[in-house]
């Protein structure tokens, strides 16, 4: 298209070198070879970088005018091809950007995305594939359907028994003694309720909104005898009522949403008290970002990644009493490595049953994800808490570590 | 006054009992007895309640009108006497207040009153008598002059072993490695300083207003061979230049004042970057409270005590992520009664050198700060942090506990 004349003697840029170069701009100064459509970026003489690779023209285009949504669904149906490790290369390009560029938004966002589907909208829109539920998660998740960030007391310890060190580090955290009454508020399949029932000794109500898992988790509790200590509640958090001495909440924070912090406290206010504890598991950030209005209107209505100094007012209000605050966002980059690490094994079985779209999709979330926690784009926090006339807090927190390695040896009594 | 007729039934309330009952309103239904003036409460039958004695009606009343300001100094020159052990009868009023009453506020106000004339009044108002220092302080703190909260790992420990086991918590949190430069802004005598350097191999820069206090710390230095290792300098932290590994503030962010925040982060910033690590330890609140207007302004100007929401912006703004977050408020409560049993030991001297007018004014900011961090009027936080680009954090904080002990029964190489 505009052929030079041998007269002029300015080469003028074609269309693909332009693109090109506005995607290298956005991707950033990672060492990543960019290909779009056969036409190849110039990269000197190292010929074993990472590729990511665009099919068309069209996708590239795209990609610069929408990216948070077409990088997700181009990776999806393969029209972006990523050759390389898939999490170290998203990591490359996290940490090339800062964490302001758009692509850990974009995965952070992707992450939300799937998450309050599978809250929310799995809720209402009737049986999507969100609600494939028990069947695809045991694919790839630990034994116990933890679908949380695990704890690893050592690095090497298998992701099962990571797993059980987390529940059993929530236990611990929460300084639980037998005969206590227990609330949590996003219970999963069940595992940490069951746990602390069978290893604390203490009562458990437990409260999800996804009727499936409640029935797991129902089932689980009467195979191990623990229905009696157990009971688990198929109805939303803003409905819990009742006295307790313990709340617990791991892995439901993000999906509450900013608007709803007020609703959540007054829950907790009216189940503990001054007098109980607590802990808040959840994904946070470093610093308080928003995602686009678009991004927040129509795909993730409702949940939020909140930095600690936006989750911290919903304790401070309450006269709830920070005693601890732990960051394991390196622990839960491990977990989902792992995660992905099964995922890959089952690739084939789930495409089989769910489509390549699909199965592509989950892939990237999972690296995304990964990457995210790797470079700090997103971070995991545990903060335990004490109503201020609470009457024993721990003196130290040695006690925490001084059964660790246990857990990583050991089964406990509810692994699944 | 007001004789009552004999046709009048309804007896008129005495002057005093009606200041009587407005005292007993004000102090909350704590199970004290109060005395005005020789008049006294009835309490039922319960002989060996602690007491609170006002000596005359003209000190009441300007307690109701004026409290903060009065209750100090009608205690420190004897117009109120407390018959009872001091920290306990505190205790009971703060408990039966809750978190809002002046009188917490009252000893939390007074606490600063104190610390801001020793870093800012002290230094402009030509020696007044809190440039007593060495001598008065060496009286009753541990014998490395440490003036912040020790660190309890068995609560029956010493006071001497809990300030070089609090040392160490430092130390180990901040992953001190041998040869990093390390920056302390807010030394006091130099105890930490000369810690890291004697313990961890490091090289420390570290800040002070106080001159004499610098004349001591160095003066420690030389005699512990430690002068090439450590340099103490004279100045306030907002002239802190140069580039460091980690960037360490025991006990000074509550003196650096809301509006001076962004000054510190832009020193942490400019020292540590993006690449580095962090500890911040102060005195915070469960939630943000204000003093008055006029205590603001007339009695404790630039101190204050934040709340977490209040004190991590700070560090969210400078894009460093907490790592740990530590309440260490128990702590503080038995330092500061380990303080003022050794402080009573040499009340006599301190009288006689300083006059009782001030010694009873210390005992009582002593005891009531106890009594603050006893009922969580007060906290004690650690914050961890580090740099979004820091290459290296821990990955539990099981290494924080594996050699707790070691400090509480061993001297480590730089007490005093």
């Amino acid at each position: 298209m505009n052929p030079m004349s041998p007269g002029n003697r300015i080469p003028k840029p074609r269309l693909e070198t332009t693109l090109l170069r506005a995607v290298r701009s956005a991707v950033g100064p990672a060492p990543i070879r960019l290909r779009i459509s056969g036409v190849e970026e110039q990269y000197g003489s190292e010929l074993r970088l990472p590729e990511i690779s665009i099919a068309d023209w069209r996708t590239a285009l795209m990609l610069l005018l929408n990216t948070e949504l077409e990088f997700g669904d181009a990776y999806s149906d393969g029209r972006i091809e990523v050759k390389g490790e898939l999490v170290s290369t998203l990591r490359l390009i996290y940490e090339s950007r800062g964490l302001h560029g758009f692509w850990p938004q974009l995965v952070a966002g992707f992450q939300k995305l799937i998450h309050s589907q599978s809250i929310s909208r799995a809720r209402h829109n009737a049986r999507q594939h969100y609600s494939l539920d028990t069947d695809f998660y045991s694919a790839w998740l630990d034994r116990a359907l933890i679908y949380t960030c695990a704890y690893f007391p050592e690095p090497n310890v298998s992701l099962e028994a990571a797993q059980q060190a987390k529940l059993d580090l929530v236990c611990r955290k929460l300084w639980l003694q037998s005969g206590e009454r227990v609330v949590e508020a996003g219970c999963g399949w069940g595992a940490l309720a069951l746990h602390m029932a069978a290893n604390y000794g203490v009562r458990v109500k437990a409260f999800n909104v996804c009727e499936e898992q409640i029935e797991v988790a129902t089932e689980s509790a009467r195979r191990l005898g623990l229905q009696r200590q157990v009971e688990f509640i198929h109805d939303d958090y803003r409905n819990i009522r009742g006295k307790f001495d313990v709340f617990v909440s791991v892995g439901m924070l993000e999906h509450v949403g900013k608007s709803h912090y007020e609703d959540l406290g007054k829950v907790m206010q009216g189940t503990i008290g001054n007098a109980g504890r607590g802990l808040l598991h959840f994904i946070g950030r470093g610093k308080k970002a928003n995602l686009s209005p678009w991004t927040q209107k129509r795909i993730f209505p409702g949940a939020y990644v909140p930095a600690l100094t936006e989750a911290l007012p919903l304790l401070e209000e309450r006269e709830f009493t920070v005693l601890d605050i732990e960051n394991l966002r390196l622990h839960y980059a491990r977990t989902l490595e792992e995660w992905l690490s099964r995922y890959e094994k089952s690739f084939d079985k789930i495409t089989g049953r769910y489509g390549l779209n699909f199965a592509r999709m989950w892939r990237l979330y999972l690296a995304g994800s990964a990457a995210a926690f790797h470079t700090g784009t997103l971070q995991l926090f545990q903060i335990t808490f004490a109503g201020n006339k609470c009457a024993e807090i721990p003196w130290t927190r040695a006690y925490l570590y001084r059964g660790e390695r246990r857990s990583g040896s050991e089964q406990w009594t509810t692994a699944m």
